[in-house]
């Protein structure tokens, strides 16, 4: 069986600073017509900080959609042109007010049923105070937490972002555990 | 700092089957105004599905935003009025045809920065071949991997959903390695 989904139609409802609403008219497996509405995304990455003593940097952030505040790894978007690397460079920069140096971990779709956004993951470590100021816009506290009590805020619910979750696990699975 | 961000205005822009997107203007603890495009969601479950043997039970899928077939494990959103434990038990069902004794793990957000889906975890035991047909709408196969193989599948970047990547770890952390 074609497992592809060819586009009969497309069309675009909304072209947003962040979010961008397509709609496609599909040919399904079955040869009906589906229709798949599709949140376009630059791409993001998602950074795990971790200090000298092993202890991952999070930031506490208002997230809007859901109207609450949240416990997250350093994480923004792509901008235009920009790779995956130099981006976590300047979110980590802009939200912790760190330099450091970089891991490549993997890439995941955060949520592949209505959106095309792709998360780029790093560990940063050996972190340098920058000279520069944190962005200003960004309105961020920052907290250190070591990698066993993230673990268990996972479990308590009390860090319930999908990007930090992974973070975490990924930094636990490496063997970091304290 | 008042973290929060009151609403000044709110519009809907589109109001679909599976994305519902949302306008709203916000005031900024700077003063300043802000917008927050916000992707409203239903909510949704994700089951990791463990066999006898230990192993985990994944689907196929194509998945049209990313124009490619995944890896997943079971899930979906929830119906008008479902709770997360009837919708686990029927999408278990209805993606490779089960029936199976629910374990809650946690809920987390997929995606703060522009949505508010929230997704609950669960670990599904002692399978039982439901005597129901599959969701003939669904085009799914199925593959069985031990945990292990799926962590390798995550680095590898041959699992590169976000609620699988989370899944597995969860089941992983419980100490089923093999």
């Amino acid at each position: 069986m074609n497992k592809k989904e060819p586009t009969l139609d497309s069309a675009y409802i909304y072209r947003g600073k962040v979010v961008t609403l397509r709609k496609d008219t599909v040919l399904l497996p079955n040869g009906r017509k589906g229709e798949r509405e599709i949140v376009e995304h630059p791409g993001a990455v998602a950074v795990v900080p971790v200090t000298a003593e092993g202890k991952i940097i999070f930031v506490k952030q208002y997230r809007k959609p859901l109207e609450q505040e949240t416990i997250e790894i350093p994480a923004g978007k792509l901008d235009r042109g920009e790779g995956p690397e130099k981006c976590a460079l300047r979110e980590l920069q802009e939200e912790i007010g760190f330099l450091g140096k970089l891991e490549y971990k993997f890439s995941y779709f955060t949520t592949p049923g209505f959106s095309d956004e792709i998360m780029h993951l790093f560990i940063a470590r050996d972190l340098e105070q920058s000279y520069l100021a944190c962005d200003e816009d960004e309105f961020i506290e920052k907290l250190e937490v070591s990698p066993s009590e993230a673990l268990h805020m996972i479990m308590k619910g009390e860090i319930k972002d999908a990007k930090t979750i992974i973070g975490i696990f990924t930094f636990l699975q490496e063997g970091h555990r304290q």
